[in-house]
């Protein structure tokens, strides 16, 4: 059975998210401050389509985290487009050819067509919860990897029922002050640091989660 | 001149000690679990007084840490004997003879003459404040270096004054719900990985502060 990962930046006072998220700066302000170490490698920009960028830890760290998942599970507010029924106008917010490549998942409560993008990503909407997404990723993934992309409360769930495998934080010596915590009513898990990658700005720990 | 550093357990959700901290529990509810990975080295063990213990990645980190320490700032709390006008029988959690032996300055509102403890550690009572205590544990550290031994209030203090050019965290993979933060209300300090250490249990990273 596939195993459920999720990798996700953190600043060093907890937060995965700035105060004030909005349509305008849906990671919070001061939130992209946490992605920054992603940008420059040549594994972001590959995903994005672009050329050029650095070959580094940072870019290792990304590629071997990618190169194993199978399928993505995301919550509505990541996936974007307000709450309530959809637009249907909105297909997320990264484009005709989404960095996921591969069927993504969407939590909501709010049933919807799947969204064929290009390059692979399918979008499928999920309304009866987030075991029944997980089943549902699993089955897509095969033997790779399944992976809650976000946002911090997708995460918490998954990490609260015990359905989570493997944290994998990329640990930002940021200090935002306020936010949106991701490690908070996510009960006590056993969790034991697998790896650790240490980079000039960033460090990696990867936490495998004990049953 | 010397540099202030501070090296501290942290749990995986930002706490340094549990909550409903206490005479009896001292550091909080599930505090001692970000304190685990010290008690088997045989650093820990030789600074009580005691033989045995293990040689690892985590009784190295201790050793490069503590050798460098030529004096302690600490608070009142940490130091202990409860609020208000001293009482004089109380000498510290510790026994005669401290894990410190150097000079300690705790900070207080109360004035007291200072302890001559054994092995070389003398507690001096400071009541003008952190900048005055920092000179004095500068002053006494020599061309050593003066650690912020905690708590988290004394260690946030000097954080957010900009007193502070070395923070060292030791990671533990553990989520205690609640408790004391170490990083709140301390600004926005530029801070930058330069060693991070990987034990089986424990992430130590140590983060220069930038001025």
């Amino acid at each position: 059975m596939s195993s459920v990962t999720c990798q996700i930046s953190i600043s060093l006072d907890g937060f995965v998210a700035g105060p004030n998220q909005s349509f305008e700066n849906p990671i919070g302000e001061g939130g992209m401050r946490l992605h920054q170490w992603v940008f420059g490698t040549e594994s972001w920009r590959r995903q994005q389509g672009l050329d050029g960028g650095e070959r580094n830890a940072d870019s290792d760290v990304i590629d071997d985290h990618v190169a194993g998942i199978g399928a993505y599970i995301m919550g509505r507010k990541m996936f974007g487009g307000g709450d309530g029924p959809w637009d249907e106008t909105w297909t997320g917010w990264w484009g005709e050819d989404p960095p996921f490549h591969t069927p993504v998942f969407v939590l909501t409560h709010h049933s919807r067509e799947p969204l064929q993008m290009q390059g692979g990503t399918i979008f499928n909407f999920v309304t009866d919860g987030i075991e029944s997404a997980l089943e549902q990723a699993r089955s897509a993934a095969g033997d790779k990897v399944v992976s809650i992309a976000g946002g911090a409360s997708a995460v918490r769930q998954y990490l609260a029922a015990g359905l989570l495998d493997e944290l994998y934080l990329h640990i930002v010596p940021v200090i935002l002050g306020a936010g949106e915590r991701l490690l908070e009513d996510v009960g006590d898990p056993n969790m034991q640091p697998v790896s650790v990658t240490a980079s000039p700005t960033v460090t990696h720990v990867k936490y495998r989660i004990l049953r």
